[in-house]
């Protein structure tokens, strides 16, 4: 059995980012980017004031002087001469500083009549424009390569004259769900049969994570369909399997694959849930194989399955982040193996976390997973904790999972 | 001026959760359900094994008791007779626990010769054994209406036998861009133009928040032209606006759709960046105008916009979150606006945030609202602090924004 760390550690040596694709820029979101991103032009391009008001020069502009008004500005429609001694010109937000100004009278400062701008409160010069350049400067770095895009950083894109993107591809992750007892949800239910829910949970997992399931038909105990099945995932950046990762006489996934040539790196990890993880390669293929029953292989999937994609897109596929939880519940000592305690959050007084391990931890309960709000990490023989005691925990809303 | 908070309430009180409509289950991770899903049968649907080995009487297996193998019960073929006195039947995990036996004896703890089983160290009763019905019973709610679905509650709807989802229509968010300086990401710039970046960056967050954005062509800085546009927002549940909210000469929003028969309940209210947010009501449609410039648009889109896609989807909208972060800059005095202060974070060592607001904090800076990993929060009126005094904060990442 290896640990927990070292079993992802080898699951994402064995992957490389996927290549690059051109998508357009408001299908960005959540896409990582494989090229770093340039500014076209720079923002905003020439100097333009950030109030409505009147491009003064400053020196002609003391309190209780009168201007001319010899034009007006619009945002998008630059002034075309040069301001010249005791002129001034109409400005609004956005709007390009005439040449000749240097200072924006603000509305509130000034009076109108008749084509004459009286000063009531001087302008100091440079106040209220925004200089050429002061967002960004053009050919500069927007965004660097191995980014997750936000809808702040589509805008940013978008200001900086990009309509296209260049991302890394959605990582296709092949599901292959195997037993004689697995019926897809709606489907007739055999005697002794059970639902598929590993199937669905992982493709929507995949699919938050920012990878393309590809959910195959389920495969009958049996050597040949497994490794007929398998076969699909030529291509594919990586293959997922439920079920048959340990060495029942009914867990055959790892036999059949292992006809397939399958490279086996390991398939023991010391962690509850979820001992059995098979890791390994086939025909090119990443493999990784999940335990059958549905909490352990949920489990599995956002300790292994969401660093893996995370990489496969071009990030670095970084452990899901734990933060400190207090415990509102006593925790017996641990043994051999890291455990994942599904727990309930609270949030505190002073804004932490005071964490509720559930008293059933049987990896049976998959609605007893789905309401939990945490998982709380127990290293190899941690010592028994008492209520109040901080512990690691691994919130699951902010996964997305 | 009124208060965000108020801002907030007047904006949720005009909306209205959207119907429902029925999806497949995987399609399901990120919806919100439209009514409670209940179990459609037990889970498990019978007491199965939870380990591998042999399902005997307990009053039969005493350490040392030799035991009649009379079958097996592979997952998914459970057997057909019924056991009796001094019998065993293989099982493995998730076989179906035959009638007469009351004990699971592990492989670990049996040896098995010539079809006689040899028990090695007694099996409490009941042990092993996972209850019909442990996880859920037939009829039981498995998730709640109003419900953010998750990859776990949809292996828990799976598991309840569901492959459909009544779940609320995503909401159609219309998005008008206005002003004759705003070009497209890649199209020719004239002079004095801006690129649009609120179309794309609003575009992508209502898609982030659940919503399905319709972005329409940018409107020029004409009423005619804002009014017909904006007639493209009939039966949408939403028109965003960006541009035009105040009252500059070429603020021309406020004025187009009035003469449409907009219905205004305000303009402006009290924070910064952001003063000028429009709220009213235009053919039956709510409204909500957002400011033109870049980081007002946005950082008013999470504090309004977000909520009020978690409305129209069927949750309740709550604010987004805060939470209390270490200054590590000192803050100066606030003024009558809520200010909504651009700040990076980095993880303390007891696992909290220090919190550094930029120095520049001018609402024309794109790239710094991008880099940003927060919005510090600082209330009307609120006194000057000091570097390592706690304030409230908006993680943006959480908010996938």
């Amino acid at each position: 059995m290896i640990s927990v760390t070292e079993a992802r550690a080898r699951i994402l040596a064995a992957l490389a980012p996927t290549a690059a694709e051109i998508i357009p820029l408001i299908a960005g979101a959540g896409r990582v980017t494989a090229a770093p991103l340039m500014a076209r032009h720079s923002n905003p391009r020439a100097d333009v004031s950030a109030m409505d008001g009147y491009a003064v020069r400053s020196v002609d502009a003391a309190s209780g002087a009168r201007l001319r008004l010899i034009g007006a500005a619009p945002a998008g429609h630059p002034f075309a001469g040069r301001l010249e001694g005791g002129e001034a010109v109409r400005l609004f937000t956005g709007s390009v500083v005439p040449e000749g100004a240097d200072a924006i009278l603000i509305q509130e400062n000034a009076q109108v009549f008749d084509g004459v701008v009286t000063v009531n409160e001087a302008p100091p010069a440079g106040r209220h424009i925004r200089r050429m350049g002061q967002d960004f400067r053009a050919g500069e770095t927007l965004i660097a390569a191995g980014q997750r895009l936000n809808p702040r950083s589509i805008g940013l894109a978008a200001a900086g004259g990009h309509a296209w993107l260049s991302v890394h591809r959605r990582p296709r992750i092949v599901i292959l769900s195997t037993g004689d007892e697995i019926a897809l949800p709606g489907d007739p239910l055999p005697p002794g049969g059970v639902v598929s829910s590993n199937g669905p949970a992982l493709a929507s997992l995949v699919r938050v994570a920012g990878g393309e399931p590809v959910l195959l038909p389920t495969a009958v105990d049996d050597t040949a369909a497994i490794a007929a099945a398998a076969d699909a995932a030529r291509g594919a950046e990586m293959l997922l399997t439920t079920g048959g990762a340990s060495v029942g006489d009914h867990d055959l996934v790892q036999a059949a694959l292992a006809e397939r040539g399958m490279v086996l790196d390991f398939w023991r990890i010391a962690m509850r849930p979820g001992k059995p993880l098979m890791h390994g390669r086939l025909h090119d293929v990443p493999m990784l194989g999940l335990p059958g029953n549905p909490v352990s292989a949920l489990v599995c999937a956002i300790l292994f399955l969401l660093p893996a994609i995370a990489r496969l897109s071009g990030l670095s596929g970084d452990a899901p982040a734990a933060e400190p939880v207090r415990l509102g519940a006593p925790l017996p000592a641990n043994d051999i193996r890291e455990d994942y305690v599904r727990a309930s959050l609270l949030t505190e007084v002073d804004g932490g976390w005071l964490a509720h391990p559930y008293a059933t931890q049987d990896s049976g309960m998959i609605s007893r997973l789905a309401q939990a709000d945490a998982l709380i990490i127990r290293p190899p023989f941690a010592p028994a904790c008492a209520v109040g005691e901080t512990v690691p925990a691994i919130r699951l809303s902010p996964l997305g999972v």
